[in-house]
């Protein structure tokens, strides 16, 4: 089936906020068997909303639109579907309640204006907004379906995985279902030569390689009578890929490095320290996005200087003058430094040149060294990354969760 | 003038990425006085990216196209501008050259697909990428402009703001040019309320209200004939702004507040260190986002555990089992604290409940303190902020940064 996506508002086309509404949308359509043909952004303007529409109802079976319901005068999805449809808006009682219920238990005042929300077009059913005001709108005539979501992210999802992808995947005959299989550590291209004969021959599953920011994903996509029949094939697509490249997966559907290994250092019993020097807390700050982290991460040192290396990870100083800040010795020093000075299971200690200043011939910008410091004894890493300083301090941060993730996996 | 812009690539319909692309170019295109009334995203498809071109064309003045360029059969942007346009395309021999020379300088393998890249529209010149292999395309007619841009970010946005924007700008009768004033610790709607009068009567310069992420930003954009003209009607719209509303403004042009506070500090001689519980290294990984911030930064401690925060930093443990870890006097004791165990001029320390869990009647989730010591003393605020994990851990970090600006703005 044919799916269009519709972003509504004035805000998008004057580059305020990016559209990430659409590529969510897009990724679980694509995962759930659905073309896209275009994706279009038009600004809070009747005429022209209705133009669009009008145009996505002539050439897609599904379409979907996220902003403009809600209740101001700039909200103008409700009358350019009626318009563009040619079906009426209608009162809808049990939505005036629901709507009224809303304001009392949230003690805000309640204008005139948010009536407006409670207008379906003839025939549709309203999608239950539990984090807002304003309902979804779902039309489904004979040739095709309109669906209408807020367009404040966290409403939109939460209405679309629990409302839209069921009613989806009902529309489809038989099942289909996505897996993705992260990679690290591993280029593009590469892995595309390891496994090209899979990636050439199948056709149900599907395969499609795809590049994230400084790592590979695959997504396995298959389509089957049941689920039990589904899960089978993605089963067998999966084993077939790990056998020849499976020690370069480290999560599956894009969980973090942060997530796979807090779960380890859970399961395992472990606690985790940090020392980062061109990391600047990075690390740290990945970690504890992961909620429940304070039962395995105790913390951390930022020791941007020599002097703090030296004061509260007590790396010696001639092994900072022998060898300098950016060093297998000084990393390993910081990352026991760290372990013993914070009493956790393990430390993970980076130095490196993010840039753009501070490279010389011998270390480039980009050279960056990582230190893991465990029980069962210390490891240091060399990376030579070639990004600009952001970039620099993002792929260390995972190269060191990734080294992490591998000690946790294999000990 | 309106313009329109086309996002090519069937990893965008996919949900592979997000588009920022156009939105980067539709907030260049309203900073300098450009109508944009659609953005459409389309895939490599040959026929249905045709369509959209010549719909662009029949209703826009500047079509501005990302993606499509490169050598692969894929790309197919350059195909379809001529066949939307009825322009035969041309090779080009001093781009040959150019291709040529840039494989050599890079010790790079060339095929024969690259050479694709030397062809252009009959009348159309190119845009030199110096970033990428692929140059852009500039068609200019009597009836409409077609401009095409890679689909790499970083190519694309080195090739509009080198070339295209001062085009554009030549485009245009007079001078247009904007200004953002970026407001923190105010709402958007109280900011409204405050400069109501100033916003109603502007025609030229006009403002526009614009909600970032926690903060407010006023974006005044000014036509004239002379660039002297232009200044001084910004610089007449701000003046009054600031005398009703400055103590709020933090930056102007969507400078980060990383930024800012980092070029206070040098400017006067001062150093910085931070004690992060619940940000986890956030700061951190701000400052040392800035490039040179080593100048300024020493470091800090990420004191998770209650531990930490007495054996690193000296908070008494009497404090902690009086007063909790989430407290004024805790945090007063860090940022005294992490201010004297790194020597730095000024210590931050941030302790709070970002949740999800860890809340209590007394102490939701969302209550964070801030210290910060400085030579004049220490001082400590409270938040209560209403997001979810990632955004408290943000919105901490912009509180303690912005207190920090406000310390050196007066001091």
């Amino acid at each position: 089936m044919i799916a269009e996506i519709i972003s509504i508002g004035t805000e998008l086309l004057l580059g305020d906020i990016v559209d990430t509404n659409s590529t969510y949308i897009a990724d679980k359509l694509t995962a759930n068997g659905f073309d896209i043909h275009y994706m279009t952004t038009v600004g809070d303007n009747r005429e022209r909303l209705i133009r669009v529409l009008k145009k996505a109802i002539s050439r897609a079976d599904i379409i979907i639109t996220t902003g403009g319901l809600g209740p101001t005068d700039d909200d103008l999805t409700r009358e350019a579907i009626a318009a563009a449809t040619g079906l009426p808006l209608k009162k809808v009682p049990a939505l005036v309640e629901e709507i009224k219920d809303y304001f009392q238990h949230k003690n805000y005042p309640m204008t005139e204006n948010n009536y407006k929300q409670a207008y379906l077009p003839e025939g549709a059913r309203s999608i239950n907004n539990q984090r807002g005001t304003a309902p979804g709108i779902l039309l489904e005539t004979d040739s095709y379906i309109i669906i209408s979501l807020p367009g404040v992210p966290r409403e939109m999802k939460f209405m679309f995985t629990g409302e839209v992808i069921p009613y989806l995947q009902n529309l489809l005959q038989g099942k289909i279902k996505s897996k993705v299989l992260n990679f690290f550590s591993i280029g593009e291209s590469t892995l595309e030569t390891e496994i090209k004969d899979i990636l050439d021959k199948q056709t149900n599953p599907t395969l499609a390689l795809l590049a994230g920011t400084g790592e590979v994903k695959i997504r396995i996509t298959a389509k089957g009578k049941t689920d039990q029949e589904v899960d089978r094939l993605i089963q067998g697509a999966e084993r077939e890929i790990r056998e020849r490249v499976g020690q370069y997966i480290y999560s599956v559907n894009d969980e973090d490095l942060a997530v796979v290994t807090g779960r380890l250092l859970v399961e395992k019993g472990l606690t985790l320290s940090v020392a980062e020097s061109c990391t600047g807390g990075l690390i740290g700050n990945r970690i504890t996005d992961v909620p429940g982290s304070s039962r395995y991460f105790m913390g951390g040192m930022i020791t941007y200087s020599n002097q703090a290396k030296m004061r509260h990870l007590g790396v010696k100083s001639t092994i900072l003058e022998n060898f300098g800040a950016v060093s297998r010795e000084t990393v390993s020093e910081m990352a026991e430094g760290v372990r013993e000075k914070m009493s956790t299971d393990i430390g993970i200690a980076v130095s490196g040149i993010a840039g753009p200043e501070g490279g010389s011939k011998e270390k480039p910008v980009g050279t960056v060294y990582i230190g893991l410091s465990t029980p069962t004894g210390t490891d240091t890493f060399k990376l030579k990354l070639k990004g600009d300083r952001v970039w620099n301090k993002w792929m260390s941060s995972q190269y060191a969760l990734y080294y992490l993730y591998r000690y946790l996996r294999e000990n």
